[in-house]
């Protein structure tokens, strides 16, 4: 059943009004993730103008933070004028799950999309960085994640062509990499390490996902070694910071 | 001694000329990055005509690799129109390292600078992240935190007022917080889940940081429990996405 504002807005411990000492847009930014945080996926939300009214803010205030919910993945506008509370975004943890085991575990429908598989000779940087010779051929495969048909991700990755020489051939849309490599070369990735940056969405990268052009995102570069302490891969991938957020624990 | 771009270019393994079948802002970029990787911190990069001469390529397009490794805090504009190869980031990992003994360790001097520190009651989102009563007093602090002089993080903090009653009063510029909880209060940090967005600086934000607003920035927002469980801070901290990278440990 859909939820109308109306009805969902009175159960919340929403403020009357506005502290008069402290800044309005913080406030409104506050009264909006307690909405996000305690209302149901899906539901709609006070509008720009409703929000301003009620609480005695410019239009513009309240459309700005509402502008900062939408780029955080909080809230989503719906194809109408309206905004609603978004499903919970996809994590990216410090456990070896994959990006579709993540999804799937919160019931979406992963999917991977070839956008090219091509062998070249790596230059200094990349061979360096897969711990090869310069010059030695490399596998560069880009593909295109999306969840439920929503792209979310644009991944490179690379791989010495010598020591899997038929990936290029082999490899399909939706396959998992990591299981053809166990399964054709028995290569298993025994740890990766991550190194995130935050980035703004290029023109290109926006257009393959469907977003705004500088949308914040993650830049995220990956080395993966065998047990023998290879380097499996390296790649550098970019998720879309509206669907994913990075979740660790720290410890003493 | 000063490197110039022509002494230190010599060494490096740089194509002569881009591969003609592949993207060439793409290539551009690569040997960028190999430069920063290559050349010590501090070393002039060739200027954007230079790199576009010797290319073939548009200055556009040199620019907008330039200004994506700048946003991206590998590249620094120095005060006359040059670039140079920036210091290493620094990085938030996934060990309980504070932010100041993460600077000591790259030779860097942290400091912090309270810009408030009040309390007020605890709104319901607020109380339920600090597993308090709503209506509870919070004593929320906001420090700039710098490296070398240089700001680099907006630390919020929010701590239960009765629990910590004159920690307001004590809490000075450039203390540690939670050896402040130690010695006081003999309140240790178990563990904290670090929960991180990707944002772009807003206005404020960037003003305090002496950074350009829209900067590609990480917000991190953090929960702290003792050793029985209890919350001992939730916050909210920005963090600049040019000065600052994650880096954790993805294990089997």
């Amino acid at each position: 059943m859909a939820r109308t504002p109306h009805d969902s807005f009175h159960d919340l411990a929403l403020p009357l009004s506005l502290e008069p000492d402290r800044n309005k847009g913080e406030q409104i930014r506050e009264i909006l993730e307690l909405m996000v945080r305690a209302l149901p996926p899906g539901t709609l939300l006070p509008s720009e103008r409703s929000l301003a009214e009620r609480y005695g803010v410019a239009r513009g205030t309240a459309r700005q933070k509402i502008d900062e919910l939408v780029m955080l993945g909080l809230i989503r506008r719906s194809s109408g004028a309206g905004t609603y509370v978004a499903e919970p975004k996809l994590q990216q943890g410090t456990t070896m799950a994959s990006f579709s085991e993540e999804m799937r575990a919160r019931g979406l429908t992963p999917s991977a999309r070839i956008l090219s598989a091509r062998t070249r000779k790596a230059g200094a940087a990349l061979a360096d960085r897969l711990g090869l010779p310069a010059g030695e051929r490399v596998l560069e495969l880009r593909r295109l994640r999306s969840a439920d048909g929503t792209p979310i991700a644009i991944e490179h990755t690379y791989l010495s062509a010598r020591r899997f020489p038929s990936l290029a051939r082999v490899f399909r849309d939706d396959m998992s990499l990591y299981a053809t490599l166990r399964e054709r070369w028995d290569v298993r990735v025994e740890r990766a390490v991550h190194r995130v940056s935050a980035v703004a969405l290029g023109e290109d990268e926006a257009a393959l996902l469907d977003a705004v052009p500088g949308l914040p995102s993650f830049l995220v570069d990956r080395t993966a070694w065998d047990r023998s302490g290879g380097v499996v891969e390296w790649g550098r991938s970019t998720y879309r910071g509206d669907f994913y957020d990075l979740v660790f624990e720290v410890g003493a």
